[in-house]
């Protein structure tokens, strides 16, 4: 059997939540955002190589949390690069061998079904990431305006983003582009083929103090 | 002052709601949510002259909701088409001069400064619509798999999407077509610009259980 290795990545500084605490350490549901994410893999498979990645100035206050809510999860601690690519590339240079699977630290909502269908299709294709149907009208924005997408055809992207280990690190030799917004788009640009799976609607990425009530709400409804 | 109308459409049978009852007819607060986006418009300017367009077939039950929950709004009542486009031209056959805001019945947390911000940039402009940045990375299905969309030029679209009466009038002589999935489509394949304002995060699209509990969440935690 292969091993999973599962990098969890938490850059950001939270500016758009308006709060000094950076945004995975905001609670929701009594403790911190991260903590749920990482108790979500651990609950789906407690087998899996956990990785963290976070700016080195967050470990002391993650320690404390560990502390406080007696966090007993195996895992490793890496420090964050300036970039999400590069916080990727730091986590994955502890990774050697099966798959692997990163995941957005602010997304605690993805159920392990999302989990298990995106490993699994990974294993199959060598690189899969979890999607859900947009229901919105999209624009994007034109020279002269913005014009109307299909919306049939759009589909919003999430994590877990899962691949064969050899497939992302031989993607993540690329130098840095603006365009790599996830790692999805790295491996797609060295030529590898993305697979979709499902997603879970309730796994929605907190960036907002909306999206935080929102994701209590969803806790509290659907556990 | 130029009369302002509101067309509020409600045609969705509430498939995806997995639920008899139509989506529109959804308790949310204590009470049915086409209740709430109409008092929502009345509340802003009690001057609208409010259009509903119902299938024929739910007049029953929005009369019986008028009784049970005395609502004294004036509003006339329209009976829809086969489609959103249709539903839309039934409601506008009610209305000769002025300005128009369009408005899905199924966004009860549309703001007034969103409706009024929108329909002055439609006095302005000619059509206007509310947009919000997308927070999530989209793809688009392409014939080879998917590709990503760049994110910073990426809008959702919401309601109300609001024009001078003689432009949408004008555009909505226009042959029915699939790519007609709002009235901003219709308008811009007819030739005139859409400008696009500032709507508001919490203005969703109500079409699953979760969005209502979603919904229900965000009334408890702003009003």
């Amino acid at each position: 059997m292969q091993k999973t290795h599962v990098i969890i990545v938490a850059g950001g500084s939270g500016s758009r939540m308006g709060a000094e605490i950076p945004k995975q350490f905001l609670h929701f549901a009594g403790k911190p955002i991260l903590l749920h994410t990482i108790e979500k893999f651990y609950a789906t498979n407690a087998a899996y190589n956990l990785i963290l990645v976070l700016p080195e100035s967050h470990f002391g206050a993650w320690e404390e949390i560990i502390q406080q809510f007696n966090c007993t999860i195996p895992h490793q601690l890496v420090k964050g690069g300036n970039t999400r690519f590069h916080s990727v590339k730091n986590g994955l240079a502890l990774v050697n061998d099966g798959f692997v699977a990163v995941h957005d630290a602010v997304r605690p909502l993805v159920t392990s079904n999302t989990i298990l269908n995106t490993l699994e299709a990974a294993f199959i294709h060598g690189a899969a990431i979890p999607v859900i149907e947009s229901t919105d009208s999209v624009r994007i924005l034109s020279d002269n305006g913005s014009v109307p997408l299909t919306r049939s055809l759009l589909r919003n992207v999430q994590t877990p983003q899962c691949f064969d280990t050899s497939i992302l690190k031989q993607a993540m030799q690329q130098e840095f582009n603006q365009e790599f917004t996830d790692c999805a788009s790295v491996v797609q640009k060295a030529g590898f083929p993305i697979f979709l799976s499902e997603g879970n609607i309730e796994n929605i990425k907190i960036t907002t103090p909306l999206d935080l009530k929102i994701a209590e709400c969803i806790r509290t409804q659907f556990d």
